[in-house]
C-alpha cells in the first residue's frame, strides 16, 4: 500500500487501539469519528505477528492504560516500533513512568509519545506526606497497639517501655528521653525513640519537578524547612512562584552534611539515578528519615537495610521497591518502615484525569499535529 | 499567720510544687530563687490533709505536668481550691484541656490559671492531617495487606476484590467503580469503596481557634476547600491573615447541607458542645469522613457507629473517645476507622515547650503579677 493510500484510509477512520482497561470516557474518541478497538497484549511475539497481519491497518494511536505495556518484558522496544504502520502518530501511556519505551526509535519514526507525569502529582505528594508523618509521629505503631490493648494511657506506656529494637528516630538531634514511670505522654517509643514534630526540621527533596514541588507545598505547611536538589537551580522568579521558601542544594551528600532530617526521592528511575542512595552516603547519615516514591532503583535496598539496622537511617517510607512487585522480606517485617504497594497516585480522580489527558492528546495530535507533555 | 507574714515568707522562698513528672528545665525556677518540690497526688482527701498540714506553706504556684490532676476524680474543685494558702497566685497545667478546673473558684481567690492550648496546635493539626489522609486514601489497609501478601499488584487486586464490608467512601460523589479484571490501579477497595483525592473536596473545620487554623493551613495545602464554624465569624482582615481561602459556615447542619466531604472537630469538651455529632445530623450525611481531635464528648459514639454501619459516615478518624481511656470494642474492630491513643500533640517538642511555657508564666506572674494565656 502506498503512503498516499495510507493517509487516505487514515482520514476515513483512524484507528485507536486501547491496551488494558478501556478508558471510562472513551466515547469522546467515537464522537470524533475515530475507530476504537481494544487489544489484549499477551507477548512480544504475538504483538509483532498481529502488527504484521494487518489488523492494525490505519493505526493512528495506541492508548496504553495503567501498566498496559506490562506483558512486554523488555518494554516498547525498537523492533516492535518498527512494525507500526506509517499511519501511527502517537503513543500515550497513563503513567508517569516511561522506562522501557524506546523514545529514540519512536522519534525517528515520527511518532509522538506522551506520558502523564503532572496529572497525579498532588496525589503522589499526599503519599509522601503520609510517609513523612509516619516517620516523625509513628501513628501506625500507636494504632496497632491501641487495637491490641484498648486503653489509651496503657498503650502509650507499653509503647514507651517496649519496642526497644527500634533505633532512635532523632539521632541527628541527640535527644534521648527515658521512659517516664509517672505518666506516658506518648512522645517516647521504646525508651529511646522520640516522637518529634516535623516543624522546623529540614527536608531535602531530591528531584524538584511537578511532584517535588507539590511535596514542598505540603511539607512547608507542616512547618518543615525545604531544600531541593535539581540539575539546574530554579531562577529567583521560579522560586518565588512556588509560594513557599526553599533553598537550593547541590547534592545528596551536601544535604546530609547540612544535617537534613528527612530526604524525599521524587526522581525518575533513569540509569544515571541508579542507587543514588547507597552505603557511602548512608554511612554519613545520623538518623535520617528516607522516603522514596520515585523508583525502586534509586535506592540500594541492601544498604538501606544495613542503615536501618545500624540507625544511620531511622525510618524509611517506601512506595516503590527494588524487586517490585515483590518486597524484600526484611522490609516487610520491620516496624521502622512504612510501606505502600506503589499506589502513590492511585485515586479515582487521577485514574480519570490521566485517561482524559491521553485521549485529549490523541485528538489534539490528529487535529493539529502537536501534542502536550512530550517526553521526546 | 498574718497575711503580712505570709507575704514576707513568700519573698524569702516562694514554693513551686510540681505535680507529676518534673519539667526537664525546672532549673530555671531554682535560678530565680524559687523553692521547688515535687508532690505525688494520690487522692483528694490526702491532698486536702496535706494542704492543711502546712507543708504547702509559702505555696506560690502549682505546676501540673501532663495529666497530673488525674488522681482527683472530680478535678480541681472549689473545696480543694479553698484550702490553698493565700500566697498561692498561679496554677499552670501542661495541656490544652481545662475541664474539671473550677475557674470561678480560682478567680475569686485571686489565683491565675493557665493552660497551654496554642503550644501544641501544629502537632495536633498534623494528627488531623494523618486521619484525613487515611480517610481519603486508606493507606493502612494497603500497608497491612502488603505485609501479608508481599506483592504490590496482588495486594491491590485483593483489596479491590475483598473488603466488601466497607461502605462507599464517596457516597456524596455517587461514584461506584467496579473491580477491574485486567489491572488494579489501587483506586478501588472492595469493588465499591473508592480511593479519592482530597483535592477539591470540601472540609468543614468545627472550632477555629489555634488548632483549627493550623488544620486549615494543612488541608489547604492538600487542595481542600475550607469552611469553618466558629461562634463569631472572623473579620475580613483576620480571614486574609490566614494565608489561605476560607468560607464561614453557620452550623454543622448547614455544613452537611452544603455537601461537605469531611468534618473536623477541634472544639473543647464543654457542656454545650456535648454530642454536637448525633443521630439527627448523621442521618443527613452521605458518606462523610469525620475526624475528632477535640474531646470524646463531642460525638455520640453509638450514633457514630450506626452511621458507620449504614454508610452515612464513610470513615472516622479519632484521637479521643467517649469512654476514654477505654475505646469502644466495635470501634477497635472496624477497618473504616483510624484510631490514635490521644496523642494529638504528643511530641518531644511540645512536651518541652509546654513545660517551658508554664515555668515562664510562673516567673512572669511572680515578677510582674500578670500571666499569659489566661483562661479565667
Amino acid at each position: 500500500m502506498s503512503e498516499a493510500e495510507d493517509i487516505q484510509k487514515m482520514h476515513e477512520a483512524p484507528l485507536v487501539v486501547c491496551l488494558g482497561t478501556l478508558p471510562p470516557n472513551f466515547e469522546i474518541l467515537v464522537d470524533k469519528k475515530f475507530s476504537v478497538s481494544t487489544y489484549q497484549l499477551t507477548s512480544k511475539e504475538q504483538f509483532i505477528n498481529d502488527l504484521r497481519s494487518g489488523r492494525f491497518e490505519n493505526l493512528f494511536a495506541i492508548y496504553a492504560a495503567w501498566l498496559a505495556f506490562g506483558p512486554l518484558p523488555g518494554g516498547l522496544t525498537k523492533d516492535i516500533i518498527e512494525e507500526f504502520p506509517k499511519t501511527t502518530k502517537i503513543i500515550t501511556v497513563c503513567s508517569a513512568g516511561f522506562g522501557g519505551v524506546d523514545l529514540e526509535a519512536l522519534r525517528s519514526k515520527g511518532i509522538s509519545f506522551c506520558n502523564t507525569p503532572t496529572v497525579g502529582a498532588g496525589d503522589v505528594a499526599d503519599t509522601v506526606l503520609h510517609h513523612v508523618l509516619e516517620g516523625f509521629r509513628r501513628y501506625s505503631i500507636f494504632e496497632s497497639e491501641l487495637r491490641n490493648i484498648n486503653h489509651t494511657i496503657k498503650t502509650r506506656s507499653v509503647i514507651g517501655d517496649t519496642y526497644t529494637n527500634l533505633r532512635c528516630a532523632t539521632g541527628a538531634l541527640e535527644l534521648n528521653y527515658n521512659s517516664d514511670p509517672i505518666y506516658q505522654f506518648g512522645h517516647v517509643i521504646g525508651s529511646h525513640v522520640n516522637v518529634i514534630s516535623p516543624k522546623n526540621r529540614k527536608v531535602t527533596i531530591v528531584g524538584f519537578g511537578a511532584i517535588g514541588k507539590e511535596v514542598g507545598k505540603r511539607l512547608n505547611a507542616i512547618g518543615m524547612k525545604i531544600q531541593y536538589i535539581k540539575r539546574t537551580k530554579l531562577t529567583i522568579e521560579e522560586e518565588s512562584e512556588l509560594g513557599y521558601d526553599v533553598e537550593f542544594c547541590e547534592s545528596v551528600e551536601k544535604a546530609v552534611e547540612s544535617r537534613t532530617h528527612c530526604i524525599v526521592l521524587c526522581l525518575p528511575g533513569t540509569p544515571e539515578n541508579k542507587w543514588i542512595i547507597n552505603k557511602k552516603i548512608i554511612d554519613k547519615m545520623n538518623g535520617v528519615i528516607l522516603i522514596n516514591v520515585g523508583r525502586g532503583s534509586l535506592v540500594n535496598e541492601e544498604d538501606l537495610l544495613a542503615g536501618l539496622r545500624n540507625g544511620r537511617i531511622s525510618f524509611a517510607g517506601l512506595d516503590v521497591y527494588a524487586t517490585e512487585p515483590y518486597v524484600n522480606e526484611e522490609l516487610i517485617s520491620r516496624r521502622d518502615v512504612s510501606l505502600t504497594p506503589h499506589i502513590g497516585s492511585s485515586t479515582v480522580d487521577n485514574f480519570e484525569a490521566t485517561a482524559e489527558f491521553c485521549l485529549n492528546n490523541i485528538i489534539k495530535c490528529y487535529e493539529t499535529g502537536t501534542v502536550d507533555n512530550l517526553q521526546n
